[in-house]
């Protein structure tokens, strides 16, 4: 039996999967699998690489790559967006978590595992109540300096790797200065193989698909092979290191990864633990949500394609909450991986179902020949793919364009580099928050006059205008309310005392979005200062809404002018009466 | 040899004493004395009240009273304002200090000492770096809100007082069930005492005037006698507890006052008494200003004066570092007090100066004479000072106006009722400052047509207006920035996809006070979207500020279309250039 239309609608748009599954077919298929394929291929050096980075073990990396795609090809209405362990929420988790727990313990993974949990959790619930709007409160170059302060510690952090030493700290002079301080111990052998892993890694990003393509290879194998490039410097140091068994030499490697499919796991429910890890967790899935939706309007609006931000909450909830139940920790679209997801074809989430199960394989089949694998080969992966991230020409763009912007850019790096990542994602939003509140506290009046031949009003500072002395016409730009109310009440008041030719004040309303119960009170307290120096205030252009609600108080009667509908008619009013007069 | 003049000026502008010490004369010092004897009279049972109150012992009411008044007099600007203990600050005082000592101990003193110094500290550190508009992010009717709850949370707080028994609490719900549960234990001749008292001072304060001018009394001694009404009411019962030997029935009464000039007190400097009364300072700080402030604004506007906020802020910021190194605790300008300054005649702050001989001598001669005094008449004396700010009118007039607004204040109401006034008066700001940007980053769009015969354009939806097909014009009644760009991008696209007509789109930017990065960003996105289905985005009426920083970007070369002065402009030239097509 058919469900009644209503109820099919409801279904399709919570679980977007109803939608595109019913138009599937074999050529999606194929687009779907060959997409997953390379994805795979490449997600499982980056899943290992991650949860290294994430201070996890590394069979957390590829657990977190498996069930919660599948739990996003179900929920989210991205079709590119490629789910998993990504490069700025593993370091997040390692600062979260490190407060609770030393990393190698049960804790520290059991701390993970419930941070996903309470991130999931929450992303679902903003989907719900469709609080989605909660991420754009994060401008976009305080996001921007964000993952560029990220990229260079996370880039630091991994350079112990390279140099088979001990360091910690989640900020920059904590991590420099204890990577300096193990300098002397560093172990030859391993700095060799992870300099060379990263040069070969950069060499593989930037000169291999050119070189195979110039070698007459079709530009898809090309694209598959240079996205193997990874798995080759794995390949590659792993058997070197058995073969000549350099473990003994202290090259640090991976050791034993458990074979098998994820666990089922249960986060913790203790009050205290959930308590300590409230902040990073919100901290997380924002940060989480902000990238991911990014990434998948940028990919949707390619093919014309629409995603749902709120859904899209559900869909990295219900992943994160996938994610805590089989042994894995938080995730979120990732952008490299989206990209080439795209570019391989991917036509539907199904995609990420099928490099799911390429997931789930490699844990079932490849976990023992991971036993040798160095962990600089990891850090070298790490590096290169974080350092795409690195982006400093945020800092002179908004420099050129709007200092404003760029103090809350500059805020963000600096402490983010100087107190790590939650303080500086932290304090960028109160930044630019603070300075917009500042900003709209005192706002840009302008003295306008007549453009001659029109009926339009400019800034007399700017524009050659028409005047006349016993009428002053004040535009101004911001909408009023609490913030700024005392600022015009002042601004007014020193404006036309002393001048004594003045009659009539009209405060030009076509930017005042806004007036609220604190903007009233200043503007009956003008109104009423004004009529005892023998000024009448009137109004114009006062916007619908606004109108409205002025209408609702006793603001309008006691006005000793009147409310013009364009500042046109208030100029002929005001000065033809005053001619008259 | 006289200062040169910039030096002069900058003296006079931080030092105001020697502006108006300069014309100061004789008339003026008698108007100032008379001003000083009436509020005297009406300050000594009110330090004594406020001091208990704040949980302190009442002689630190008394020196919070006198050289707090002689600092303001120096630095502060108003010439009516009367500083000393209020009512609202002393609840914030006993709720700050509560937490970290005992009431009667000497911490609890020592940590009231510390916290006057520290609001000094922040409110001199404020003023001279002009920080003067943060107490604008208080809006109207948060304040009303959070001073009447408070007014109801310290008349319930004296209940106790009345009925002679013990009780606590700094909310509503555990102030009413501490009284409730001691009920049994009321002592029938202090509630008697104390409900005498309450109704004589009601009465005082409603009808004793009247009687006195009816009487045949010159306005002026009529008004002195009645604002003595709660001293008269202090005489009476401090007699009677002493004839009868009240306190050995079980009147609680103020006990051995010292007597002598204010003692030298030190703040302490531990760093752990800071950082946990740090937030209550900045809280008893911006609430103390803001009330101050208003004040005096009020008063100072109906003598065509002006007062200046940031010196305000130097001159609180000294009564309080004043207050604290002569054993009172944080102080700032009353409300009944100052009208009562103003009334009375004061004509500069000399009039405070003149108030704190008048309390000195106070100290020195009448301390003995208060040992009899009940608590309870003080008890009575607050009740009835604080009643007069109860209003709970704002509620109803916020509801008809706004039901932002009014969400504001009926949270801060309830929260300052139920979780105390620290908790209210922060969430007041918090939910005020939260529900602007809510706003803000959900703009109101009108589509806007020609109102004809006119240059004027308004919204489609409201007014009679004339549209072309092919052109659509939005309004767009906000600022643009991080928080409402992905909106607009989102909102645009809507309006244009699946209507194949359109071939132009015009933003009119009459209302746009700001464009930031990320706005800019977004508006790029719409630029390069709009292009690739075949539509023209042009701008109109962009105002100079917003226009000098397009500038500075390559968003003007890449837009499609044209910067219009305005809208009227754009109409012309793109229907008519249709037209011609």
């Amino acid at each position: 039996m058919p469900l009644p239309r209503p109820t099919r609608a409801v279904l399709e748009r919570n679980l977007p999967i109803l939608q595109w599954g019913k138009s599937y077919d074999r050529d999606t298929l194929t687009s779907d699998l060959v997409a997953a394929v390379i994805v795979t291929i490449m997600l499982i050096p980056q899943s290992l690489a991650y949860a290294l980075l994430a201070g996890l073990p590394p069979e957390m990396g590829l657990y977190a790559s498996i069930l919660p795609l599948v739990a996003y090809a179900i929920f989210g209405t991205s079709r590119a967006l490629a789910v998993g362990p990504v490069a700025v929420v593993s370091l997040m988790t390692a600062a979260a978590v490190g407060n609770l727990a030393l990393q190698g313990t049960a804790e520290y993974a059991a701390a993970a595992i419930t941070l996903a949990f309470i991130s999931g959790l929450m992303l679902t619930l903003m989907g719900v109540f469709r609080l989605g709007f909660i991420a754009n409160f994060l401008s976009h170059p305080v996001i921007a300096g964000f993952i560029t302060a990220s990229g260079v510690l996370i880039a630091t952090s991994q350079l112990k790797h390279l140099l088979g030493v001990d360091a910690h700290g989640h900020n920059l002079p904590t991590l420099l200065g204890s990577i300096v301080a193990h300098l002397p111990e560093t172990n030859l052998i391993t700095l060799v193989i992870g300099i060379l892993a990263t040069g070969f890694l950069f060499w593989v990003r930037k000169g291999l698909k050119p070189l195979l393509l110039n070698a007459g290879l079709k530009p898809r194998l090309a694209d598959i092979l240079a996205k193997a490039g990874p798995v080759g410097a794995v390949a590659v140091t792993t058997l070197v290191t058995w073969l000549f068994g350099l473990q003994d030499h202290g090259v640090r490697i991976v050791g034993e990864v458990p074979t098998g499919l994820p666990p089922l796991t249960m986060p913790s429910f203790s009050g205290e633990i959930w308590s300590s890890l409230f902040v990073s967790a919100l901290l997380i899935s924002i940060i989480g949500f902000v990238e991911s939706v990014s990434v998948a309007q940028t990919l949707a609006a390619k093919k014309r394609q629409r995603i749902i931000p709120d859904q899209e909450l559900v869909g990295l909830g219900t992943a994160n909450i996938a994610s805590a139940i089989s042994g894995g920790y938080p995730v979120t679209g990732g952008f490299a991986r989206s990209v080439v997801n795209f570019d391989a074809g991917a036509e539907t989430p199904a995609a990420g179902a099928f490099t799911a199960i390429g997931i789930a394989l490699a844990a079932l089949l490849l976990t023992p020949l991971l036993f040798f694998l160095p962990k600089a080969t990891l850090a070298a992966t790490i590096i290169v793919a974080v350092l795409s991230l690195v982006d400093f020409s945020i800092l002179k763009r908004t420099w050129q364009y709007s200092r404003v912007d760029f103090s809350a850019v500059a805020a963000t790096i600096l402490l983010t580099l100087g107190f790590g990542v939650e303080v500086g994602v932290s304090a960028g939003v109160l930044i630019s928050i603070g300075l917009f509140l500042y900003k709209t506290s005192r706002p840009h009046v302008a003295e306008v006059g007549l453009v001659p031949g029109t009926q339009h009003f400019r800034n007399i500072l700017r524009h050659d205008v028409q005047t006349d002395p016993s009428l002053v016409t004040l535009r101004i730009d911001e909408s009023l309310y609490f913030a700024n109310a005392r600022y015009l009440e002042d601004y007014l008041y020193d404006r036309v005392v002393g001048d004594n030719e003045i009659r009539n004040v009209v405060l030009m309303c076509s930017a005042v979005n806004e007036i609220d119960m604190s903007a009233l009170e200043s503007l009956e307290e003008a109104n009423h200062r004004l009529r005892d120096i023998g000024i009448t205030l009137h109004l114009s252009e006062v916007k619908g809404p606004v109108m409205d609600r002025l209408q609702r108080s006793d603001f309008i009667n006691d006005l000793t002018g009147r409310v013009f509908l364009s500042q046109y008619d208030a100029m002929i009013a005001l000065t033809s009466s005053e001619n008259a007069a």
